[in-house]
């Protein structure tokens, strides 16, 4: 059975603060901290692209663990903003890590749902070609895009990347069974790189899709899954806003201490958020976890985690 | 046991020819008609884009068998041009196919490996998550993001897409096991899109990869399958160039009518190249056929599909 070992975070050190932007922005100090949630976002190195983040949120992984890169048979890396159209960002970062020759490498394009996405399709991957060790990162920097004149998306958006070890042997989380969906008539609410546009967005549309959607999507996933939503205790889902997981917890009547917003400090990182809400969650004080992506496309997708 | 049913292919009309150029490119018909082997590349139309030609696929895939919609439950699209950055042009393509809401759709970038890639990740994702129907789309039109005064990309590379339906009950072609190759210290051999960069290609370098590469990997592959080599009536493999086939051909010690180059007409069609062969194959005269695909990555990966 396939599961997760560990998972490697990097988040850029440099931070743009929201709360000098409040005169520009024309907005206030409480819709910032209280409302969007998000005081700063975190910013790559200007010289720093997606397969150079990915080698640092790896190495953060192999400090966990030494992984032995020999056995790595298969390598996905979720992104919308790659280093180039050609060649995939995974080939770039299979040179940069040296990874084996027969180690099958290629990138997705998903955004906020990628990485319940990629763990699905890794999953798979691994169980129907016999692999028994591989690496699913996430890295996605809005920055690349960012029109930082625009409300709407610069005082969200961070650079992150992950990097997840999936193995068959003694994981710390089975994956569980997954729903998936997609609603490509509203993907018009977020845009970017039609003909080289910067990201653009209408929160509001996106809002609204993921609170008439996701709370029914958890029911159908507790169904598939034979679980009661009562039993799971944690809820790990896209950080997008305050505001938007403040409505999913009463949309969902669910205990705020289960479903936290924690992205204060770095910003709605895209694919990377889940990844680095699971590093960081003390496991051995939970057994059953939702996880749930959701976002560009309009792309939705969720499962359940049991800690080992 | 998810197998391919049909194929959809969709060549544009349009055509530039090659014969054209010898006088611009300082080149002979010979070069072109006997070495590189393509008279004519295809184009697409100036409005035409990723979602509009994977409708046109779409619609002869249709053609062959009314594909009832709501039952398609994975759609995913092979592309390194997509048509924007975000959202995903399978999630387009999710509107202009009105795919039902529980459908999983992503992109996967990769090139003239992506189709066979793009199998075994359906595959795995319809076995793992109990998905009886779903659709594998090609289109990386190379038009976008070439430069008509490169003689080394202009003379080979045709626009064109395709769909393929992946069903559980009654396919038309099994699909076997499935060797993997990553090369990325080669990755540099075939570029596009770094700050806006033209396509840009290493033909030798690829062309050195291939020859010492592919024909052991189609060892490893009968291995894996338990079949002889001779037990192969067909080898459908990326259209690189006639003199890439027919060096294979001559190394592999193959029947040359066994493995054909048949992109004449319209040029290396990238990820493409495979599935409208395999379009084009009269099924009742083969057992079992080899695929495999090799270029941008470096990247490779073979199955052997048994005709049922």
């Amino acid at each position: 059975m396939v599961g997760i070992k560990n998972i490697g975070v990097y988040i850029p050190e440099e931070r743009i603060s929201n709360l000098e932007k409040l005169e520009k922005f024309d907005t206030t100090e409480d819709f910032i901290s209280n409302k969007i949630g998000i005081e700063k976002v975190s910013l790559k190195l200007p010289d720093e692209d997606v397969s150079e983040m990915c080698v640092k949120a790896f190495e953060h992984l192999n400090s966990k663990q030494t992984i032995e890169k020999q056995n790595i048979k298969a390598c996905i890396l979720i992104t919308q903003n790659p280093e180039s159209n050609i060649p995939h960002s995974s080939a770039l970062l299979h040179d940069k890590l040296d990874l084996p020759q027969d180690c099958a490498c290629f990138d997705i394009s998903l955004g906020c749902s990628g990485y319940v996405y990629g763990l699905s399709v890794l999953k798979s991957f691994m169980q129907s070609n016999d692999i028994s060790e591989a690496l699913l990162f996430t890295c996605d920097p809005y920055s690349k895009i960012m029109d930082y004149e625009d409300k709407n998306t610069s005082l969200l958006f961070g650079d992150a990347a992950t990097a997840t070890h999936l193995v068959t042997e003694n994981p710390n989380f089975d994956i569980e069974k997954f729903t998936f969906g997609t609603f490509g008539k509203e993907s018009h609410n977020l845009t970017a790189g039609i003909n080289g546009s910067k990201l653009a967005m209408n929160g509001r549309g996106i809002f609204n899709f993921v609170i008439r959607n996701i709370p029914k999507n958890i029911k159908k996933l507790c169904e598939l899954n034979g679980i009661n939503e009562n039993d799971i205790d944690a809820f790990v889902f896209h950080q997008g806003s305050k505001f938007l997981i403040d409505t999913l917890v009463k949309r969902m009547k669910v205990d705020p201490n289960k479903m936290k917003f924690s992205a204060k400090d770095y910003g709605n990182t895209v694919s990377s958020s889940i990844p680095i809400l699971l590093e960081e969650l003390e496991i051995e004080k939970h057994k059953t976890i939702a996880i749930s992506g959701f976002g560009v496309g309009l792309s939705w997708s969720s499962t359940i985690l049991k800690v080992n």
